[in-house]
């Protein structure tokens, strides 16, 4: 019986998660040293590797292939980074995890065939698994990214958006890519099709919870415990969740609605203006009603681990969705 | 008999070729009309097809699975595509086949965007084939291109670089992604392993000499016939074969050398300057003796036809071979 409570699910996961970080370190490494040093650097600032984490979790739910796991596992990381990588290119972030981003460092054309080196070295790992179905979950999750993140640049800056052009947006983005883990987990790990699903929406419900409190955060960190400045949503003109809530409170006319709509459309860009903003949408309790929802994506996650046969596994899922939801960056 | 005289072999294959331009069409299809127009164009500009139609040549030149051949087909000319799309990012040209390129109308961001969807889209009709091997086959021709891409931007602004260099970054760059053409037909078609072999050999030998029939053109053309200004390698600071050639023949300390070396390094930027060593490159019989090297290549890559057991087939494989040598743009 492993002890959840001492150590948790990161403890008792770590062997496995050892192995995924030697299969990334590996994948990460090229030829010219200076890159590969900057590369390693990006990959080993990786965080809590949550989204291994949950495919490893669903893999071993059901039968245990660890060579395969930690295969696919490091490929769903990698396939993460470079979308990261990419995307402080398209944001210009000069900051990431509190670190400087490679868009910082590198011509932003040395970053774009980075991020394509990293792509490539993520579709390797889902093709050493050698299962059409994980391939092509893989595929089809990275154009479930780019069509969030292509969302993100040519809708989003509108506040009368929609809940559900919000949620499609930030499955894309986020939760695509946690739903695709733990499918591909329960699928190396031959679940029947019923527990794949189940395991395939506990990912998504996680993503989701995992992307609005990613959005809650940042509104109310300060810059060095979220490694990139507060409020850098509204900067960008990126319309979230807290701020819809925040919005949907507002009077038509009213002064606090005609400055944020100045701040999204970039009419404002002034940081005190922004700054302003950003307290109000703080004072409003619109985090807090946003929480909420997270809370809610994350009980159903747990609901949904009934499925899982395996009582150990099925305590770390529950574990994963409360680290979503508890992590303060 | 197929009659590979009157038509050739774009003629022959056009069914063929006609359902990848489908599969192809359908992948390039995006939410967002406006978007949509511009991935469509781009992909309907796309020239001769000549990498789908190595890829079905050397499918059809043992059994025949033509659904699935044409899914590849369509898979790697998308590659092809993304990979322009990134690099005319990183080189932030104006023009590619006489168009404007996205770069010169979207945001950099929203192009690296639409690379990584065009990416995505591929390894998605890679997957479609079901076939682990191809699919890994399509993943590490993907890492192959990042590589010679990258070792274009760190390493090629070198007059002292080996000729092996110079092959390891075009094959990359270009000739790896004709080779894994060549091998995923052969693999669709069920080739036995050595006439895979050979014709991945096959597609490597005509991919190395489309790059340096490239790099001839890059200083024969005008800007009207190339689709971007003539001298553009040099004046990138990328040495390709006709300057390397070039160099090879000039004495130590010369006026010329120093001109060139100039031009190579960014200390002189002036276009004056960049056009008079276009012309002394064009007037020294380097672009000559690449071209001889170029149709080395193609002869060998017709030499490796010999496996084919049908007789049509192999005629059109040394046509494409010819086509590769002969084409003007």
């Amino acid at each position: 019986m492993v002890d959840i409570r001492t150590g948790g699910v990161l403890a008792t996961m770590r062997p496995e998660l050892r192995r995924v970080e030697e299969r990334l370190e590996d994948a990460a490494r090229i030829d010219y040293p200076a890159v590969s040093e900057l590369i390693l650097g990006l990959v080993r600032a990786g965080g809590k590797r949550l989204r291994p984490l949950v495919l490893l979790l669903a893999g071993r739910a059901f039968s245990s292939d660890p060579a395969t796991l930690a295969t696919a596992g490091a490929g769903v990381e990698l396939l993460h980074t470079a979308s990261l990588v990419h995307d402080d290119t398209v944001d210009r972030a000069a900051l990431r995890r509190g670190r400087p981003t490679l868009n910082s460092i590198l011509s932003s054309g040395a970053v774009i065939l980075l991020g394509d080196f990293l792509f490539a070295q993520s579709a390797m790992l889902a093709a050493a698994t050698n299962s059409p179905r994980v391939v092509s979950i893989f595929a089809s999750t990275l154009a479930d990214i780019c069509d969030g993140q292509l969302r993100e640049m040519f809708v989003a800056h509108r506040l009368d958006q929609t809940r559900e052009e919000y949620e499609r947006r930030i499955f894309g983005k986020t939760a695509s890519l946690f739903a695709g883990a733990a499918e591909m987990g329960a699928i190396i790990g031959a679940a029947p099709e019923d527990d794949v699903r189940a395991l395939r929406g506990y990912g998504s419900d996680i993503g989701m919870a995992f992307q609005i409190v990613d959005d809650v955060l940042d509104f109310r960190e300060a810059t060095e415990q979220l490694g990139k400045p507060a409020g850098h949503d509204l900067t960008q003109g990126t319309v979230t969740l807290p701020t819809m809530i925040y919005a949907s409170g507002l009077t038509e006319g009213s002064d606090a609605l005609i400055r944020l709509r100045d701040v999204v459309s970039g009419d404002n860009d002034e940081p005190a203006a922004v700054q302003r903003v950003v307290q109000e949408i703080r004072a409003s309790g619109a985090l807090e009603t946003a929480m909420r929802e997270a809370e809610t994506f994350a009980a159903r996650a747990k609901e949904r681990t009934a499925v899982v046969p395996d009582a150990d596994t099925r305590e770390m899922l529950i574990e994963v969705a409360d680290i979503v939801c508890e992590r303060s960056a």
